[in-house]
């Protein structure tokens, strides 16, 4: 049972059915005048439709591009080295994706000021916050909508209000929450949004980024003017093709998706409350994505965890694919101000449109005994131990 | 018949074939812990070690990309914001692709100075221009191996050396001759090479940048630290399989391929020189692609042309894809020299491994016929009357 689709998802076979003719046989570039480059064009401008129909923009503020990373890297630079001379100042927050934060540390090394908002133990950013940290010099508020370990939501829709009443150009990272939660960048205040077709059972290597009419960004990608400028490279026509169906098959049924996930979603939390002590939900309860838990376990290393309830057929992950092989504390979990002996414990599940029905009762019970196993061996599980002492703290 | 492969190329049935499983079956994310992700990890190193093989690098020397572009911008941005310190010189030749030529007026913008060497009639630079141009700024020279327009090679080997005997880090273009033209790193005295999936019957989308153990550079995308945190993002597995696939099946038969691809050019070049009035082949005779040929014939507009031979059958293009919707004047072409009369009825016609046997006399006699047929429209095509005067020149 693979139950780690916040870091990538199998391809829908009817998304893969429509990419298959665009590699060998209408494997035209879109660029090109004469008749196989017209097919491509049609199929690139379908695609940009549908994936701007999902969240109620237009199709000329669409702008394909390589992934979320890319998208997020091309929002935040190109509206730093932009309106550089406006002012050099970044409010983002302190749970924001690799994708920003590395970006942001980037920008930081060429003198731009950023201020990271504390999210508190919900995970969520306070708006007085956001208010008191805007400055003159503030050009960009750049927020994601929802996080891609804990799985929390952001207020985008206030954060976006704030930002156009003090003239501030506002970028979210949607890569967790298109597809799964409704987005609508006129009603939301959103300027520019990331968007990955991986994370909704499209293929990998394909992302978007959305680019209200009237903001403009320097490029990060250079060359030949594809992507009206703004992304240039020969367009990746069946990946392309494969994320507009992708957006589609999500945002067309994403009630019904979003109702069947967030009730598989609360019966594990639900059963591995009750069953397993010392067990914790991290997040906010509510606000939250219909398919994404994140659970600590008390003196439980994540890690072997995870590789237990592998060996049992359930695929999970201890949160980021992106730091889960590095061994250090999650800065998401850290910033929810959790004890650095439990930020080690954690376990994500999330699921998919695509997972089957299955028996919850079965995977509790699996991480039920996974847990116990785990913590008969860790010296940290002893009520009679000092845990500051073992971790060294005093 | 498609003749248009040096703007991109049909996927090979054998590459499409190896790509599959990896859309919805082993589609694991290859940062994850678990079982899934194992084998798309094993995949993208299989992938990488045969493009590796391919032009005598380490695996470890390999980093994957979205494409040429972004592998030339990663190129160019990477060592000028890493060496920065050091000098803002860069030395390029007059015949760069725009994924090149725009990062380096990116670059300008910043205040770097670039030095554009001149081409010549021949479409290549002299040596000695190249020697003349290094200052103790320079910090980087980046000049392409074979040309998108006109199909001339560089001499990549020797500007290698010079570059060396000058400790100035040394990038080529070799997105139009990877799979077609031998490359090795070693011999040539390569520091960075970008080379792209789609022109080799690989998928679009994807591509690959090698990096000299040693070099260092800054990301152009920054996040979750993928592909040694050189170019983050979730790997494209399927679209880095399937590249890796073409770049092993157009190197091991590389000799094969170009003698087949040059019989066909220099069949098409005679008859065309032979038949055609007026009819001239831009570039080098000798040192050029395999694949591509590119003709100007007098009093004729290119787009004009390629629309009748599309009309015959025929696909070919004016030069590069991506300036192909612009009226301007082919800059490549402009910078051999050539009479701007005479720039704008230019013919690529480039052909592919999987190009099949066809008939180079009715092809010809195609191209003699649509020529003709517009002359006869062309207020140009009349010996009486003076160019320049009607291009308005003194
Ligand atoms: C919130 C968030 N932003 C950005 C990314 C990066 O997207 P991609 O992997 O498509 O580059 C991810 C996924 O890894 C993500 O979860
Ligand atoms: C010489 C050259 N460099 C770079 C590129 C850009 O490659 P891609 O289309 O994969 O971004 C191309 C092709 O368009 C090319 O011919």
């Amino acid at each position: 049972m693979y139950l780690d689709n916040s870091a990538t998802t199998r391809v829908n076979d009817e998304v893969l059915e429509e990419m298959l003719p665009y590699f060998n046989e209408e494997f035209g570039n879109p660029s090109t005048l004469y008749s196989i480059g017209r097919e491509s064009k049609k199929a690139l401008e379908l695609a940009r439709q549908r994936i701007a129909d999902s969240i109620n923009a237009k199709s000329d503020e669409i702008i394909f591009t390589s992934g979320g990373s890319e998208s997020d890297n091309l929002a935040i630079k190109g509206i730093a080295f932009k309106l550089q001379k406006k002012g050099r100042h970044i409010i983002t927050s302190e749970i924001e994706h690799p994708a920003v934060k590395e970006t942001l540390y980037f920008l930081e090394s060429l003198d731009f000021k950023v201020t990271y908002l504390p999210v508190y133990e919900n995970g969520i950013i306070k708006i007085e916050d956001l208010k008191e940290a805007i400055t003159p010099e503030t050009i960009l508020i750049t927020i994601m909508h929802g996080n891609n370990e804990i799985g929390t939501l952001q207020p985008i829709e206030e954060i976006g209000q704030i930002a156009h009443d003090n003239g501030i150009v506002f970028h979210t990272d949607a890569v967790q929450t298109f597809g799964k939660v409704e987005i609508d960048v006129e009603k939301q205040n959103i300027d520019l949004l990331s968007v990955s077709s991986h994370k909704i059972n499209g293929p990998k290597g394909v992302g978007a980024i959305y680019i209200k009419k009237g903001i403009r960004l320097v490029p990060l990608i250079h060359g030949g003017g594809q992507e009206r400028g703004i992304r240039s490279g020969t367009e990746n026509v069946p990946g392309i093709v494969g994320f507009g169906k992708a957006a589609e098959l999500a945002c067309s049924n994403l009630e019904e998706h979003a109702q069947k996930q967030s009730k598989i979603r609360d019966e594990i939390i639900e059963k591995v409350l009750d069953k397993i002590p010392e067990a914790y939900l991290n997040g906010d309860r509510n606000q939250r994505l219909p398919n994404v838990i994140n659970f600590r376990f008390k003196a439980i290393e994540g890690e072997s965890l995870i590789l237990l309830l592998d060996a049992n057929g359930y695929q999970t992950s201890t949160g980021s694919a992106c730091s889960s092989k590095t061994l250090e504390a999650s800065p998401v979990l850290t910033a929810l101000g959790l004890d650095p002996v439990d930020v080690h414990g954690s376990l994500r599940i999330s699921l998919s449109p695509d997972t089957g029905d299955f028996d919850v009762d079965d995977f509790v019970d699996v991480i039920a005994k996974s847990v116990e196993r785990l913590r008969q061996m860790s010296p940290l599980w002893n009520n009679d131990l000092d845990y500051n002492k073992i971790v060294g703290r005093k």
